[in-house]
């Protein structure tokens, strides 16, 4: 499949060589159609790899990855362009981190509101999904690195593309038992909000090889 | 021991009688001296329980356990009397939950602040300890409600009271292994953050019996 994956930091070379290892054919976008990091990513990666602008990695592919930072998605998603996501399954791997307090960040929205809403409220026509936020991305896309069962949750208003998810999720090496559909995109308050907890989490354990199982 | 509970809620009943069945004398306060909630918890509880005012169940004890609705918190701690509660560990159940948006809640507090440093700001003598927050009540006090192994976090800057808070977690029948040491009072940031993952939980699963493990 034809995937763009907005962002060119860890988590979006991460995930964006993680797609080309199984396939997918994967543009990786940026502010600038010369960056750096997705071009020396795109090189390394090899066939099936490119790069190029946000809207580069937006147009003509079937589904996208927001992988920028959280306090800037919302204007890479503007450089995208929301005629280019429009239609598509959008997974919003960002968390709105806020760095101006010092370390560890807290959260620019929480509680009432959550960047994943306030993406889906922009791009009405983007069937955005909440997933994989509230872990490292070397988790994200090799779930066996944290030994026994562990869960990944996903919200979002479209059952198509939260099916669609599931789908590259069991791709990645999530057990289907381990994908939690907390429900529509309002909850994305609920995984964002655990983010102040893997915080603290990472201070005391010293690694981000780590994760939540829900026990029941 | 002679212990307190703020609060004649749920929370509050169902701790104060695990601490009278523990073998504790327990006095349930709240704002009045005859509340009937606590009176008949009283009458219920048998021998060890008692009932009064705010300060008349931090007068005299060695420990007080806040279990007051969190945006009550700090006005019932106020009543129960700074000079009752300095040099006590204090462990602070509560969470600062937001119902003025509607349900589920949100967080009065978050990020930035946590209702636990609230408290230990403003009863600088106390030793806060943030604990059993991130869990329905039955579970707190009954860990084997939920089967399997599941954590229970603790955050204060006092580490003899965070130890008396271990031990007392492990007589309600945590596993020492169990027991999370977040670090210092700050990070219940972490754990209150967390409710908003719970919360959203708690609707997908529509029950109250399960809590999380943290696996690493």
């Amino acid at each position: 499949m034809r995937m763009g994956v907005l962002g060119t930091g860890m988590v979006g070379r991460t995930i964006a060589s993680k797609l080309v290892a199984l396939g997918h054919e994967v543009t990786m976008g940026s502010r600038t159609a010369d960056n750096e990091a997705a071009r020396a990513w795109a090189a390394e990666a090899g066939a099936g790899a490119s790069h190029g602008t946000f809207a580069d990695a937006a147009q003509g592919v079937e589904l996208v990855f927001n992988c920028t930072a959280g306090s800037g998605s919302l204007e890479a998603l503007r450089a995208a362009g929301a005629e280019n996501l429009a239609g598509k399954t959008l997974i919003d791997v960002a968390n709105p981190l806020d760095f101006s307090h010092g370390m560890p960040p807290s959260l620019l929205v929480s509680g009432t509101d959550s960047l994943g809403e306030q993406i889906q409220r922009e791009f009405q026509d983007a069937k955005v999904v909440k997933a994989l936020n509230t872990m490292n991305c070397e988790v994200m896309v090799d779930p066996a690195r944290v030994p026994g069962e562990h869960d990944v949750f996903i919200s979002g208003n479209d059952h198509g593309a939260k099916a669609q998810v599931r789908e590259l999720l069991e791709s990645f090496g999530w057990p289907a038992g381990s994908v939690i559909d907390l429900g529509d995109i309002t909850t994305a308050r609920g995984s964002e909000g655990h983010l102040l907890l893997w915080l603290r989490l990472w201070g005391v354990l010293g690694t981000g090889d780590f994760n939540i199982k829900v026990v029941s």
